[in-house]
């Protein structure tokens, strides 16, 4: 895909939050005009007054009648929503729509279901802040991090070297899949660590009820992994129920291997728990200096 | 505890690592001499060279002859082996010998086991660094942290008080308990952590086998909830194996949760989930401002 190859004459950005304000910043200059929707006033207000659109609404049919491409980003069941009741009939024949929701697969099958002539694609960017809300817009969110597109019934060929054109736009790297590979794959990186991390603070915190001090004596370890907790609530509800087939069969391998571990633990067999931590820390050595050689350009 | 009023004649450091290094190096001005102990030459030189000891030994009998305050900062085993099987008669009566190892259960019993006259304390700061070795040693590694302190049958009133005195010079803050309460702590907050953590790699590598890209997709909720996963295998292997059963106790209380988060999410009860996942995030907003205003000023 050459570098420079994508051009909207009219963008929408439906959703003005971290991840739709960095988009419009990123495509600022590849679009004629940026129009943005969102149902909430101060984002509108903070968009245009920052210059990252041209125009906005709280009027979904008003924000996308006029699009080429069109960009969901909003929560998954938000997508869902739109794509299934509304937006079908307000756009014109050959606008892209692209979304950007963690969950793929009933994204795609909504998309499929749309008339004939309008080019759908899924999308997911694996980037991402733990800072959300659009004041914290970044251009260089999407750069060098994978951008995941799905196909769906109403991808043509065409719709997908536009999806391309626009992840090659934004210097992100695209992986093509299907739907449920998708979702089974950030079940196991994205999914599965959201659990445990919610699991392990409900976990601590019963503890903290028998014994405060617990709160008191933990420290960085415990930073890390209760981190991904604190993440928004109904967001996160919305990706589990919408993913809750490929969660339950990475919770089952998950509860096979840690009681392997625990087994081993205590069986008190320290040749075995070695044996099963040293590939563990390997793996996770390899990954991060990939991680942070390849993707953090 | 009046500060400054920690002061030693002979400080013997036995074991030139992190956390043996920084303690030296924030108790330079508070002892007269420091010896530094371990069998690693290079460690042995780095200390001497960058004057963080004034003499330096392989040999414990040696190091710790003259001593009126020891500080043991090896792995748990190792400390263990050292308090069972030598220490006790090398050390000259009155002597006060604390040590740093993760686990205080087995330590402090084998404490309580060494000849009357010897004085000795459990102890467990719950700080560190990514990056082990000398060479990343800090006078502020534990100042503001947290340092558990544990009686043994060997800790006398006076004991009590030099341990105080040496937590408060170290700038750390003292948490007095008894071992097995201090064990059932950490099992939740460092245990069970890098337990999951490293039962999430080897999830995640399981499925990598089938599909490599898993590990392309990976991003940030990976990386921090793979970190711990990456810390020394021996060292942690003999943490778990001397704190079998709080960590299964733990382990236990996990499970239970994680199966009613299970069954949340299958039967598709989106309010439940809700209601389960809010106090975790709850709770660790709390924490982490807490954590974050109190003990790292």
């Amino acid at each position: 895909m050459a570098s420079g190859s994508f051009t909207s004459r009219h963008l929408a950005v439906v959703g003005l939050g971290l991840m739709g304000g960095s988009l419009a910043l990123a495509l600022r200059e590849r679009a004629d005009t940026i129009m943005g929707v969102d149902l909430d006033g101060e984002a509108r207000a903070y968009a245009l007054e920052m210059g990252m659109v041209d125009a906005a609404t709280d009027d979904l049919q008003k924000g996308v009648a006029e699009a080429d491409i069109v960009i969901l980003c909003a929560p998954v069941r938000a997508i869902q929503a739109m794509v299934e009741r509304r937006i079908g009939s307000y756009l014109r024949s050959n606008t892209l729509l692209l979304d950007i929701g963690s969950t793929k697969h009933d994204i795609c099958e909504a998309m499929g279901r749309l008339p004939v002539g309008i080019q759908a694609v899924g999308g997911h960017p694996m980037t991402g802040k733990e800072n959300p809300g659009i004041r914290y817009s970044d251009a260089a969110l999407y750069r060098g991090r994978p951008f995941v597109l799905c196909p769906t019934r109403r991808t043509t060929p065409a719709a997908r070297e536009r999806a391309l054109a626009l992840v090659d736009a934004l210097g992100a790297v695209p992986f093509e899949m299907e739907a449920e590979r998708h979702d089974h794959l950030v079940a196991a990186i994205s999914h599965l660590p959201y659990i445990l991390s919610a699991t392990l603070v409900a976990t601590v915190a019963q503890q903290g009820q028998a014994d405060p001090t617990v709160w008191e004596l933990a420290a960085g370890g415990f930073r890390d992994m209760s981190r991904l907790a604190s993440q928004d609530v109904q967001m996160m509800g919305d990706i589990l129920s919408t993913n809750t087939q490929a969660v339950a069969t990475l919770l089952a391998l998950f509860r096979v291997q840690l009681a392997m571990l625990e087994a081993m633990l205590v069986s008190r067999d320290d040749q075995k728990v070695a044996e099963f931590l040293k590939p563990a820390r390997e793996a996770r050595l390899n990954w991060i200096q990939k991680y942070e050689n390849g993707y953090k350009k």
